[in-house]
């Protein structure tokens, strides 16, 4: 099985779990903590359950890190680390508000050596690919990150925990969207859709990025924490992220503003 | 035909003919400026054609007050206003993000008078609806507004020009989120998904809020200006607008916020 195959028998799962829950209320029921150390949905559970069974049937000994289950060695000898989050978007995906996806990603030891990324939209079945040196790909057609690098015309994705962003910064900008998805979200920089990705939050793990900062950099954008530097974070869903991500060109420019 | 009936053959209509579209270069063929003095994209115009043929064929007579044509009056005495934006969130239609509906409103000289408010979620196809005085209805279920007013227990949804929210505020919110379609977050209001709704840009016009502000009132929630004064606004698509949606409960802290 390619590592495509894999995602996305994966993805398929999880799809498949998933989809009858959405906006039902048994969807939200709590599990405890998951090893991520946030409340675990029944939805987040049940995918993670199908995704692991589909791994666990592969054949291949793997190491897989998710957000629920923290990380679980399959086999003796794992030839790679599979990143997943079984929903990225839950409380949109709980609440019936069609922006949610599954982000898989194929990795080893830290954030900085994926080698295969892979994010479905699970409300329109979009599936964005990338494999490390191959470029990026959207339902199989190559995707390139936007040249737009003059703030009045950009389109930013960002997040932060204050509600009502005071013109301080001087900085004005064409539009401002935070969708709840930042797999899915990053996935629109690198389709040159939105040109900036900024989330100052100290949340993200590194099973929400690992694949949409692989596509990003595949379709020629820039991802670096606040001070500008590589993430070469442990794959450990303990990690919280900080994160910018860019079509390049004005990714100094951003690293100022926050 | 109720106001029910007339609303939901206007949003089969716009349905109908923009779902193929989406996602597609087609639906994004500039066609000048609207009368409300934005571009149109093309998939606008389309669903406003659709919806007015559907309007023109009713036998009534009403005006109809629309984001690309403005005004027109159908038929020789009108008997009511119907409020439409064809397509509310063009942005995320034309770029096959997941997330934009419809809003029809029936109502008569100002955003006060409002009958009759519909939204429906063209992605998912959840209906909301609101006649006055009867409260409001998602998928024929009665939804009320949330009874949170704690901020750092609350969702907000919160447009501003400016990328980066700075803490200078010192308020806190639970998540902040940012869609792009106006009608169907305020939906979110009334559903109780999220407690407030705050744009500053001044850009709303009345056609992406009519239906919404009714729903959410008969929710139980609150619609105002920054100033928390009522809207009075007159039917008419230059008109820009800023505003602060919540459950009620908190709208004076919201007020001072922004």
């Amino acid at each position: 099985m390619s590592y495509y195959e894999l995602c996305n028998t994966v993805a398929q799962a999880v799809e498949k779990t998933v989809l009858p829950l959405i906006g039902k209320t048994e969807a939200k029921t709590g599990m405890g903590m998951g090893a991520d150390g946030t409340e675990t949905e029944r939805i987040d559970k049940i995918a993670e359950d199908a995704a692991l069974s589909v791994l666990e049937s592969d054949g291949r000994s793997m190491r897989l890190v998710s957000e629920e289950l923290g990380e679980k060695i399959i086999g003796s000898k794992p030839e790679f680390t599979v990143i997943l989050d079984p929903v990225d978007g839950t409380f949109n995906a709980v609440n019936n508000i069609p922006f949610f996806c599954v982000p898989v990603a194929i990795g080893d030891s830290d954030l900085s050596d994926t080698r295969y990324g892979y994010v479905k939209n699970l409300v329109n079945g979009d599936v964005y690919t990338a494999e490390y040196g191959h470029g990026a790909f959207l339902n199989n057609n190559m995707i390139h990150v936007s040249s737009r690098s003059y703030f009045p015309e950009m389109s930013f994705l960002s997040y932060s925990h204050h509600p009502y962003a005071v013109p301080a910064n001087n900085h004005r900008v064409r539009r401002v969207r935070i969708f709840g998805s930042a797999a899915l979200e990053l996935c629109y920089i690198a389709s040159g859709i939105f040109d900036a990705f900024i989330d100052m939050r100290e949340m993200l793990r590194v099973t929400d990025i690992a694949a949409g900062k692989l596509i990003v950099e595949e379709a020629g954008g820039m991802v670096t924490d606040r001070e500008g530097a590589q993430l070469e974070t442990p794959l450990d869903v303990k990690q919280r992220l900080n994160l910018v991500a860019s079509n390049g060109l004005s990714h100094n420019k951003l690293l100022e503003l926050v």
